[in-house]
């Protein structure tokens, strides 16, 4: 069993939507199909992943460094021992050879969508849902169903704090229980105005996040802490620079809430430091490292063991990126829950009808490996990476 | 006066050597050159630099994300007030339009090389060597020279220490004082007969650095500490991971002498942690970050405040990259020292004969600009790029 060949197509993500810092309208995802010498039903078995959403495709780096360095394996330097199936940590060591410690940046999302593209495969080749695949991996069962919010509340140029709750509605008939909304981009007053705003369609503090997407500096951040503190909100999401641990602890001390951060960081080596200096509470606060932007599935599961280590539930991790890839890594890994983007993000953001439960949860289809397939946004992309 | 045209050429290394962790055969440099609509001697003026080296080219980033957005600014948009000279600064952050935070690594060294060449056109501008317009832009005097030390000591495939010491007094031969050798490649004990080996070239330790390249965990590092701390040398260089802040804490408590890190950091961020986090100490201890892997002068100088207000001196930098760029910054900003590979990584590494004094100190010759154009090993490369 080999990889016969690596396709990449870099696609850009449709909705001109912003939070506190980027406008997204530029921004492109790498999607991935790696073939195998495995034909299945007349076509060889293809597996498919990109890299998250939120930052920028990576076809760049793909070409010049991480799909050569596949493609130049020797046999069976890909496989596990049994050699039925593809050994995705080997295939991240050999994706790493010469690569400098350091420099978490582009490429941990460039190797992220090749690493996650061979767990998809794995569980093709089982005839299995992803969660499932992974699950036994690492010795869990997966779970049947994941609590998931809705990700939203951007700003709008006009009436944003009535459009705000309106959308809120929206996404409440849709059947959602839990949201998310974006601070940062308006003065303290109005993004207070607009937690009040959604906190009239939310039910309660516990089911509404904020999230500043890393703008502040500590002395707004603490501004908004104390603004934001009698809400007893479900968390604070990326107050200040996500490599400020300094900030991240001296927010901790003053807030007292639920805080959450982790969506920037790429490595265990960064992970590391937010567990030694962030200030982070075992029982308490949110992580939200994204296997996508991570090296794929091995790295994060090895930042899931440091956080263990360090006397965190594994339930505390809420992957970053609203997205099927997430949904089975969540419910073969046994996190706290998923995001969901509705309406935005697309064709890569959310998931396809047949995962959708209402109150608040979703859950995997029995589709083998990811089920990228099943997705129908990403159905003309997909036949453009693949015909 | 705009940007015209801006063209980048991916260029391999020479030399097949390796560190502790990496081989450095495969690796890349981006050559880029920003041309302008001013004319002189009958052509365009054309700014050139590149992201130093020791990782890889960024030619995929370059062309997806960071040129495209340079030549899409509108007229005056990258100028400084007076209209005369390109601005570096509006520059950057106009490249880093909507980039997410965190993540420095691929995309710092991709900005870094634009970015550089709008120091080389400045400087050409006024028809000055660069260090002379980096140093007036800050407010400082040029240095007329600079320390430079000679690294090398890479292992060789047999009789590596009996090479080393040939290599080391073929150094000495070429006017070099100082030396640093790598460690981490062999056990401990073949390591130590290395350093005592180096020492009959080095006369003295305070003339001779080791470079574990990364390589160690806290155990290694600490072994290494005691082994190596009667000898006095110059440095012990980046024992462990570049982003293990906790390490090089105990590292320093243990070892007592100096020891130096940062070639790994790319962003402020990462050194303000190292600065909070790491137990580097004033006056003593030695920062190696490098403009040119670090999204440019820009933020290297940024760098520079952060270490001045936390305490430390700009004599403690001594960049990463020994390369006439590096050679420039350390004039132009009065930095303690520069890096010199005779005979390897080329064509970039080193310096050309104009620059070199002997007795262990470098200059910047009277080209304008870097004076990239001045190397000889650069003018093959230099033609491929710009005919």
């Amino acid at each position: 069993m080999r990889i016969t060949e690596i396709r990449e197509l870099s696609v850009p993500l449709q909705g001109n939507i912003a939070n506190a810092l980027v406008n997204f309208s530029e921004h492109t995802v790498s999607l991935v199909a790696v073939y195998t010498d495995v034909w299945r039903g007349g076509r060889p078995l293809v597996g498919l992943a990109f890299n998250s959403i939120g930052r920028y495709a990576q076809g760049g780096l793909l070409r010049e460094r991480f799909i050569p360095r596949l493609l130049a394996a020797e046999a069976g330097a890909l496989l596990d021992e049994g050699g039925s199936a593809f050994d995705p940590a080997r295939a991240l060591r050999l994706m790493l050879r010469n690569e400098k410690p350091g420099g978490h940046g582009d490429r941990a999302a460039a190797v992220a969508a090749l690493e996650l593209a061979l767990w998809d495969l794995n569980a093709k080749l089982r005839d299995e849902p992803a969660c499932v695949t992974i699950a036994r991996h690492f010795g869990r069962a997966p779970a049947a169903d994941m609590e998931v919010y809705a990700a939203g509340g951007y700003y709008y140029p006009r009436d944003s704090t009535g459009r705000l709750a309106d959308e809120l509605r929206g996404l409440r008939e849709q059947g959602y229980v839990a949201f998310k909304i974006k601070i940062g981009g308006a003065p303290l007053a109005q993004d207070v105005e607009r937690v009040e705003a959604a906190l009239e369609v939310a039910r309660g503090g516990r089911h509404l996040a904020v999230d500043a997407n890393g703008r502040f500096d500590l002395d707004t951040a603490l501004a908004y802490a104390e603004r934001l503190q009698p809400y007893g909100l479900r968390w604070y999401e990326e107050a200040g620079d996500p490599l400020d641990y300094a900030l991240q602890r001296r927010l901790i001390e003053g807030y007292g809430g639920c805080v959450a951060t982790g969506e920037n960081l790429f490595s265990c080596a960064d992970v590391r430091n937010l567990l030694h200096f962030g200030g982070m509470r075992p029982g308490v606060d949110v992580f939200q490292m994204d296997a996508g932007l991570s090296y794929g599935l091995t790295e994060y599961a090895q930042m899931l063991a440091l956080m263990e280590a360090a006397g965190f539930d594994r339930r505390q991790a809420h992957p970053h990126g609203g997205h099927l890839i997430n949904l089975h890594i969540g419910a073969g890994l046994g996190l706290g829950g998923c995001e969901a983007y509705p309406g935005v993000f697309q064709p890569f953001g959310g998931y396809p009808p047949g995962c959708m439960l209402g109150n608040g949860r979703v859950r995997p289809t029995s589709a083998p490996g990811f089920g990228l397939e099943e997705k129908p946004e990403l159905a003309p992309v997909l036949r453009q990476l693949l015909d």
